[in-house]
């Protein structure tokens, strides 16, 4: 997972780091249950059988207690949850003094209020607040898209593929597979959510969708967004994994004249969003070969971006947009970012 | 031209970025002859008269003891030119308190030991030296690849087109122009150097392809490159642009049959370059229509970044590789990075 990951990487990684002046110390690990922390570093890699065994609580206040007495120089909270409550506490931390470095979409989806609050708790404080893998987990996209803006940029357009999940279910729907087949491959890979409804009702391309926009100076809300889920809602909106896969199969038939339509045109189907003037759209595209979403598939993201500089032709990053070693990647990035040249010392 | 829009965007972007609490102040520009320095920001569009006029010398020295009286905070300086002469001038820039951001590739092709001494005083100097557009203009190639290194990723395997030029030329010479008129529409679009041999040289390409393979760890010299130009050796080396052209008219002919020998097997011509291993590769490739690059041309550039993470599936990004626009847009970016938080304020 995720977090395993990162915390290998910043392990493995202190030594070579501190010959570039970067010194990154791992000093808490903490689950929704207990909190593990340790001013001197966690550097054991077995570091599960510890934090089983840790006391401390994983509230806000024990965290901001333990920073403060232990002289954090430049402390940084990252969150791999997707916990909305967590997500809430951000602008506590911000303003006790901590740079958040996050791959919970819910911040930046939560309602604009808590959004703006957010960038004025940073600003304020002046602190970080950072979530390159809100969007294509590592894929260099919010950096580059803030780098345009700040320049004076505009976007103009954007589409892309933004589900690994649903990226590998439609690629290997076109190789010949039934839609639940592809979702239960998926899903036997870790590729989808425990009940893969969560990945086909494009919420969580929804959310991303969202970032992008905001991201751009859209003040939308999530609710503003036209969602159209890769199967009937009725199936898209169940809770419960075993009665959802079974409903999948039923659809499977409906789904392969879609499927068939699409292909009689030398088309195929992608699960696309959109961003056009002050609209945001998800949902299932049949596009051509000419399509730059065309090849996309095998768990890849793509983002294409129309923006007043670059016009006509567009950036296009495409690489793969989930995974436990390229989202710890971008985590770790957006840590180094946390570090001024004077702190990093 | 790059100086000018860079100019432009720090003075249009200036009141909107203080929103965001970044103050960044033009305060000197320079040219070969002399420089325009004022403490208090050279906020006037009409600086070229005020530059014409300017009594100060645009040497180290007096730069150095400008920004010392001015007591300048955090002051940056912006190479956009390609002279050896100043690239050799960056680290006497950083001992003297300065942060670095270039466009000019000489100082990252100069010998390893310049390389070296390059971010040795960054270091000591805790400043700064950013290049981004040195490969790609304001593609996010260089800060992507260190991000991915610093989190342990290793550079497997690299291929792109780094040439604006030389993916416009290649791409009318399959729309049915001879490579003489290639090279002299994209003359007259200004994409090539006045004289194009340097472009059709490979040299630069090469140069971009050094820059990338020492940030994942080569330590080449640019003469261990193996540069095949894109026209034979004997017009590759002509340095009068008039001179060069009537002899590319006279090998029309025997290019257009490497051209038509690439068609008939389905394929096109791409100016490529390639690290494998220790090797650095660059020259013409016939490319397939299932490869990467096939599509790429209309002056657009496209990296693709096979690494421990990104396989088998890498990171491609494409977009316009040069323009003063996104290359300008490159710098800014690069500015920006130089302001930790603390010294945005």
């Amino acid at each position: 997972t995720e977090p395993t990951v990162l915390i290998a990487q910043i392990q493995n990684q202190s030594a070579r780091l501190l010959k570039q002046n970067i010194s990154l110390n791992l000093v808490g690990i903490a689950n929704s249950k207990q909190a593990l922390l340790n001013r001197n570093g966690i550097t054991d890699s077995n570091w599960r059988a510890a934090l089983a065994e840790a006391q401390h609580s994983p509230a806000i206040e024990t965290l901001v207690e333990f920073s403060h007495d232990a002289q954090l120089l430049n402390p940084v909270v990252v969150d791999c949850t997707s916990s909305a409550e967590i997500s809430r506490q951000y602008v506590a931390y911000l303003q006790k003094g901590f740079h958040v470095v996050t791959a919970n979409k819910k911040a930046n989806t939560d309602d604009m209020d808590y959004y703006r609050a957010l960038r004025h708790a940073a600003k304020a404080q002046h602190k970080k607040f950072l979530y390159e893998t809100n969007v294509g987990a590592g894929l260099p996209i919010i950096d580059n898209l803030q780098g345009l803006l700040k320049a004076g940029d505009k976007l103009e357009r954007f589409f892309g593929i933004l589900s690994g999940s649903l990226s590998y279910i439609f690629g290997e729907v076109h190789n010949g597979l039934t839609l639940s087949q592809a979702t239960l491959k998926a899903r036997e890979l870790g590729y989808t959510e425990p009940n893969p409804a969560e990945d086909l009702n494009g919420l969580d391309v929804a959310r991303k969708a969202l970032v992008i926009a905001r991201e751009a100076g859209l003040e939308l809300e999530l609710e503003n967004i036209q969602v159209e889920a890769a199967v009937p809602d009725d199936l898209a909106q169940m809770t419960q994994a075993d009665e959802f896969i079974s409903a999948l199969e039923k659809y499977d038939a409906e789904f392969q004249k879609i499927v068939t339509a699409a292909e009689a045109e030398g088309k195929v189907l992608r699960y696309i969003a959109e961003i056009d003037n002050q609209n945001i759209q998800v949902g299932i595209q049949a596009v051509a070969q000419d399509h730059p979403l065309y090849t996309v598939q095998a768990g890849e993201n793509a983002m294409v971006i129309h923006s007043s500089f670059y016009n006509p032709v567009p950036i296009v990053i495409r690489g793969y947009g989930a995974g436990a070693d390229v989202t710890a990647a971008g985590l770790f990035g957006d840590l180094i970012k946390t570090m001024s040249v004077e702190t990093s010392l």
